[in-house]
């Protein structure tokens, strides 16, 4: 129980100095079990999954919460038996998400900031944090183009909030009355983005009051890309109807095809009708560290705000997305409540670094380091040579797929680290669920797929792991041929 | 170079195994700076804060983010110059927010969770950590005393979110067309707090596009508690007005005072008007695991949806809040919108488990490990016996305070393992802000202070760091009374 109570830091209970010599033993050889994880997950000979079905799962561990304690063994027990089951999203062979793969010193800055353990809201509780947050925004929004990197921001939780932010933004911009009043001291507003954009969008209209039924898809051309003629006359019907048009949101990188909107087309209807221009580029935005790849999001200097997600194409460890915005003081008008426990005003330092309340969260995780440590170790050059290589074996896998014998490309852009193709088959529909259900089981690789409009289950194929090389590639295909034989 | 980009995890760009010895190496001799800093943290001849105004900080170290990598060198001071400035959290002495200490166990998981890297959205990459989700959400449904542990629930980004999502689940179970169709199809909605709620209930408010306006503020009475005849009162002059009363949110736990409404009484004006009862128990809610405690949350199994944040009371590594629902299937069917790239329907195993559709968010990170290993390690009694040690202190606090020369209580309600008072003095508002400078400058303690309504500046001193000790108490009134001696 002595073992038990040190190590379970109730210690403190009953001796004031935490913790000693054993606990830091004990926390050594946690280490050693993740060390040896990471390890096996950089090994190809390792799977990817141990796969089990739900049911299974819940029977090879006792993962229930009882009364009493766990010995110590227990607790290795299911600390081993959680990684045993846990994807190995470091893994060269993981492409299943647009998030893959495990940077070491993000790995250690992570490790860090669970070390420090604050909370973002005040410069109070996270003075470095909150700086580095500071710096490392005002450089993104260097690298967008807006002058001198002015304007402001914030890390949230996730790209689908960060767009939910702008969405925000862009209605308390035109009607700032709406926050205290509510929607029903405002017109019909009604916002544009392509049906190929991120469900997020929607997700957000929905929460916010606006309605799914008011977020209009605008067509996009065979490469994906919005269709800016239509969102003109789409505008244009919608202020016919009496509705207001308040926001666009154009993707850079959509999630499916990896397809560019054109911003500066977009950008010119935006500025015409007088609507806010966001730009989600949680997917594609990255592409920006890039002096070869950038093109790809020409105009988003003129977007009023801006979606990106390091935690993608950066490989920064989950999570880690920033909103942009170009306006400054916008946040803060538009979500602050002035909580005098938090931001008190006779505080002793300069208080535009009480950064909270420009939130829709109070408490806020740091996300910031692991991105500014990378960012310091590897330097912009760094980022740039990790993106070039992804859409290196992205050319790569297109070269192979597109003459191949049995397969067909769905979208050939080749803008993004990531291409859509599908197997030949008479069932079509059928081939990439089984393949990837067999891919799971044998636990040697993973890719997404999945429909889009009039086309069936396609792969879709995401390179954004650091670690996967030419050789993965090529086993990829031979994979899928030999999963899919049969079928 | 070669060190350098190996560090990097740069190497994959040039070598196919990734990482190797040198790199195992690099990470476990930071784990060393991370040893001595926890071991420093818990040591009381440390100081809790290192205190540099944002302008000198800014100064202390280069923080700017280059083009070209940095040196191992550089990373390294980095990650120590980050820890010199930062919060000691764990410091037994820091008092400061209702999130304080560090529990080894919940570091180790939160370490674990770090190398794990995904994402919470479906079961095909987080099969693990989606079941322990599960199971700890019943649990907590159990605790709170919902038949069976039946229901839903979800590991959102903080209280204030969670908070968020129990107004929107309300707003929808109401008028399930708000979805598509948004405010302008239904009535003028109204909402219900305490004056002395948390200022999330208004926050979410203005996001949802209900508007702060329509946030009713009830009355409290001396210790802080909702008045229910207020609330009735309130409701039926709404609906008098054409209104529709649709949320009501009771607090356990208030931020400032750590009042509980009285669930029950509440409970019973929601039942006779049909409204959604809420209880946020962000800080409160962690009562419920102490048997000698949550009765002063009695009633809250009558609630529609309880927040509750196991990263407060119970010490878990930031972030980890959850939102427990009565209503199985409200939260799916409110926040979805069938993705199709990520919740394929034609998957191999049981969807159910896919319960990203659920959120808000699309990409959620992996909160629960932190809680269900610190659960394992301590027990449903270890949890119990650290929240009664707070409140404990917090009892010794009172008493020290209460017949004390030259202190006055603010608010003697012994219920929250916090209490606020204030030293007199003529010139009192400015008292706390002056004495919690000194502090900050001094580096020996921290604690929150705050107005509230027409009471002036007085001092909150929360009690949730399970290493704080009896002595720590005594000197906290030592520390103020010497930093406030010549005011």
């Amino acid at each position: 129980p002595v073992l038990y109570a040190s190590l379970c830091g109730m210690k403190a209970l009953f001796s004031p100095l935490l913790p000693d010599t054993y606990i830091t033993k004990c926390l050594l050889s946690f280490v050693d079990i993740l060390m040896a994880y990471i390890v096996e997950s950089f090994d190809r000979e390792t799977k990817v999954i141990d796969f089990h079905y739900p049911n299974e799962l819940l029977q090879m561990n006792n993962w229930e919460l009882q009364d009493e304690p766990a010995t110590l063994d227990d607790i290795l027990i299911s600390c081993r038996a959680t990684l045993k089951y846990a994807i190995k999203t470091a893994h060269p062979r993981y492409f299943n998400q647009l998030s893959t793969g495990l940077d070491m010193v993000g790995l250690a800055a992570d490790w860090l900031t669970s070390t420090a353990n604050t909370n973002m809201f005040t410069y109070e509780v996270a003075p470095v944090f909150v700086l580095l947050e500071y710096v490392s925004l005002k450089k993104m929004r260097e690298i967008i183009g807006w002058q001198d990197g002015r304007g402001d921001g914030i890390f949230s939780p996730g790209g689908a909030i960060s767009n939910m932010y702008a969405m925000l933004l862009a209605r308390f911009k035109m009607f700032p009355e709406v926050k205290e009043k509510g929607m029903s001291s405002v017109p019909r507003l009604v916002a544009f983005t392509s049906e190929h954009s991120h469900f997020s969008i929607k997700k957000g209209a929905a929460a916010l009051g606006i309605g799914t039924e008011s977020v209009i898809c605008i067509k996009v051309d065979e490469s994906g890309k919005m269709i800016p003629a239509d969102l003109e006359r789409r505008i244009v019907e919608a202020k016919q109807k009496g509705f207001v048009p308040f926001f666009v949101s154009a993707t850079a990188g959509t999630t499916v095809y990896g397809a560019f909107d054109p911003l500066i087309a977009i950008s010119d209807v935006c500025k015409k009708y007088n609507v806010w221009m966001h730009v989600d580029g949680a997917w594609g935005g990255s592409l920006l560290m890039s002096r070869r790849h950038r093109w790809k999001l020409d105009g988003v200097d003129r977007a009023n705000s801006v979606t990106w997600n390091p935690h993608k194409m950066m490989s920064v460890p989950l999570q880690c997305s920033a909103l942009l915005v170009r306006e400054e003081g916008l946040m803060q008008n538009c979500n602050q409540m002035h909580a005098c426990y938090l931001f008190q005003q006779d505080k002793h330092y300069d208080l535009s670094y009480d950064t909270g309340d420009k939130a829709l969260q109070c408490g806020r995780h740091v996300d910031i380091f692991k991105l500014w440590l990378m960012w310091r170790a590897k330097g912009t050059i760094g980022f740039e040579a990790q993106i070039d290589k992804c859409l290196e074996l992205s050319e790569y896998l297109y070269n192979k797929i597109k003459d191949r014998e049995g397969y067909e490309m769905v979208f050939d852009g080749k803008v993004c680290p990531h291409l859509t193709f599908t197997p030949h088959a008479d069932n079509s529909s059928a081939v990439a669920p089984v393949i990837k259900a067999r891919m799971m089981e044998y636990g040697t690789t993973m890719v997404s797929y999945q429909p889009q409009g009039d086309k069936v289950n396609f792969f879709r194929m995401v390179i954004s792991n650091p670690a996967a090389t030419f050789e993965d590639i090529d086993f990829l295909i031979e994979e899928i041929e030999r999963l899919g034989q049969d079928l």
